[in-house]
Order: C-alpha cells, then structure tokens, then sequence
C-alpha cells in the first residue's frame, strides 16, 4: 500500500473503533433504562449517531451487542487493578507502619476504581439479566469481582511471606480486604445511581477497612496494631 | 352480623389475602424475568391464575403493583430481623467468650436471612429498577440493608456498654460488621442466581467474619483475642 492508502486505511480503523464505542456506550445506557427485552437496535442506532446498517455491520444482533459489552469488562478490571497495583512495584515495604499505608493507598484506588460510573452501571446491567444471560453474569463475576480479589490474594502473599501478615487462607484475607473496602459504598451505589462518597467520606472508609484488615490479620510483633 | 355472616367475612378476607398473595409473587417472577416495561397485568392475572378483573381490583396499575411488591421489603426486614435477634434475648453475654458464640449465631441467622430466594429475587429486582423508581430503591435500602445495619449497631452499643466492645462509632462498626458477614456470600449471589453456600461454607463464612470483627472491635482484657 502507498502511504496515502494506509494512512486511510488507519483512519478508518479509527473511525470504525470510534463507531463501534459509541454503539456500545448508547447500547448500555438503553439496556439499563429500558432493559435487555426493550431495548432496539433501531433506538441503539439513533443514540448513537450512527446508520443502522452500521451497528448490524459490527453486532450481528442484539444479543451479540449485549455480550460485548459485558464482555467489555475484561478492559474495566486490567484498568482497575493496573491502577491499584501501580502504588506496590515502586515501594519496599518492611514495617507494619509502611504496610497500612500502602494498603490504605491500595484501598483508595479500589474504591475510586470500582465507583466510576461506567463501571457502576455494567455491574447492575448484569444484576439485572443474571438470569437471562447466566453464562455472562459468570463471566461478568470471574473476570470483574473474583479477579481483583485473586489480585489482592497474591498481593497479600507476598506480605505474607515477609512475615508481616498471617493468613491460612490468603484468598479468603483477600476477600475480607476486598468487601471491607468496597461493599459499603458499592452496596450503597447499587441504589444510590449517581450518588458517589465525598474524598473525604472515601478516605474514611479505607482507613477503617485497613484499621480492621490489620488487626486481624497483621502478624504478632511488627507493631502494626 | 350472624356468626355464619362473620365467618363468611373472615374466609372472603383470608381468600383476597391469598389471591393478594399470589399476584405479587406471580408479579415479582415477572419483573424479575422480563423486567418491568415487558410484564403486563394479563400475564401477571394468568401466571397467579386469577382473572384480570382480580388484579385491578387489588391494585389499580402495573406502577401500583410494583410499589407495593418492593414496599413488602418491610415484611421480609422485620422477619429477618426477629429472628436475628432473637438469640440476643434470652442470653446473657458476660465474657468475650459468650459474645463471640452470640456474634457467630447473629451472623449465621443473618446470612440464611438474607440469602433467602425471595429476599434475594426482591433485592434484584430492585437494583435492576433502581433508575425507573429512585423512591422505591431509596425505601428498599432504608428499610432492608440499611435498617438491619441499625439494629446491629444498638445490639453492638450494648456491648459496648458493658465494656466487651470498643468502638467510637457503633454505626460504623455495624455496617463493618453486616458487610464482613453477608458481602461474600451475598456478592456472589447476585451473578449466580439459584446459588447458596452449603451449611458448613456459611458456618465457616459466620466463623471467620466474627473472628475479623473481634480483632478490631472487642475491649482490651477481656480475652476474645
């Protein structure tokens, strides 16, 4: 190809993608008003601005379309746990004092991460077709919920193995870690839609998970409670 | 009125009870399965096999329906909530001991509370509505999770008058206490509808939730750690 040509054919790969987000975008927003039964591909289209002929050209149909975006969640959880585990590589922890903080660190980016709204909004669309779509609500939970934990449970390990934490079961730590953390402000989002804590209300929250975490599970001697 | 005439009131009033009964549990199946915009009151008539006439005559639109299901949320709190505390009653908690059995029985009163399937069905169909009807998740979470959390929170202010618990903000600690609980089991069961953790998983979910709580939260002294 000339460079003219694959300088446009680039440009229509980025406008296909372009496309196909918004598609998507306007296609969560009306599963979520309207539900999955209700929800056209003729109103998808509209929403999104683009021709009919171009949401069947990427979606063969309305189940498809719904798969991707829940299937779209793998993006949302490698962002979210790149974000959390960003603060781990660059820091030595060898006190008690160093692990809460970068827990607390940890606990922060958890919550801002699995607050946002798009991630907020995909989780109650799968609630809400869990029994239509069984095998995408387990995928959903696999690749969103239990993946993060799995995440933290290695983290944790390696806290383990420097004798600052103790835990027989380091994916049930983690799990306890993770709903401390999370399950009040996301239980509350779940019937709250748009509400969000404050930074302050945030902080909060994580500092207590940690406080908690920590007097369970930190190990005897290094001075963390 | 005769006695025949009173008895004739009486079987009429325990017959609409029962029709009521059943056009809200035909009516939740419904939404939950096909969400709220695609179930019509003659479905709902044919699934609670009574007739169309009988379905206006208790509630006079499909809008007047679904409120009355999620407000039936208060039901299912106060019978969750009986039973949970039903333990506390009849026991005296002297020792660190005691209050961790006491703590372990709520827990598990708690968790086979919650998961119950028309508990479950009635919480989901609520989160997937919640942008439709923002007043009814609002009453939902008042009178479901954020209510039970209060009642933990004065179970939890008794303890801390007796010097077994430690903790500057009972409300806090309940809802720290309510999430440690519930949130695995309860998380999971959103995305795995029909799913419960075996008797002895709940025990042991139960177990370690306490055991987490009393780290942070019971007095110094009193040798719960």
């Amino acid at each position: 190809m000339s460079s003219r040509a694959v300088e446009h054919a680039r440009t229509d790969t980025g406008r296909s993608a372009r496309k196909r987000q918004a598609i998507m975008e306007a296609a969560t927003a009306l599963f979520l008003r309207d539900g999955y039964r209700d929800t056209s591909m003729d109103q998808v289209a509209a929403d999104a601005a683009v021709s009919k002929q171009t949401v069947y050209k990427q979606f063969a149909d309305k189940e498809q379309l719904f798969r991707a975006i829940v299937l779209g969640v793998t993006g949302n959880s490698e962002a979210i746990i790149t974000d959390m585990t960003a603060v781990l590589r660059s820091t030595e922890v060898a006190s008690h004092e160093e692990l809460r903080s970068i827990l607390t660190d940890l606990a922060r980016r958890y919550i801002d991460g699995v607050l946002q709204p798009h991630v907020l909004a995909l989780r109650r669309l799968v609630i809400a077709e869990a029994e239509r779509f069984p095998d995408l609500a387990r995928t959903y939970f696999e690749q969103a919920p239990a993946r993060a934990i799995e995440v933290v449970a290695n983290v944790l390990r390696t806290y383990i193995e420097r004798g600052l934490l103790a835990a027989d079961d380091p994916r049930l730590a983690a799990a306890h870690f993770a709903y401390l953390v999370l399950a009040i402000p996301q239980d509350r989002a779940q019937f709250y839609p748009g509400e969000r804590p404050s930074a302050a209300e945030r902080d909060r929250l994580a500092g207590e998970a940690v406080r908690i975490f920590l007097a369970a599970y930190a190990a005897p001697g290094g001075g963390a409670r």
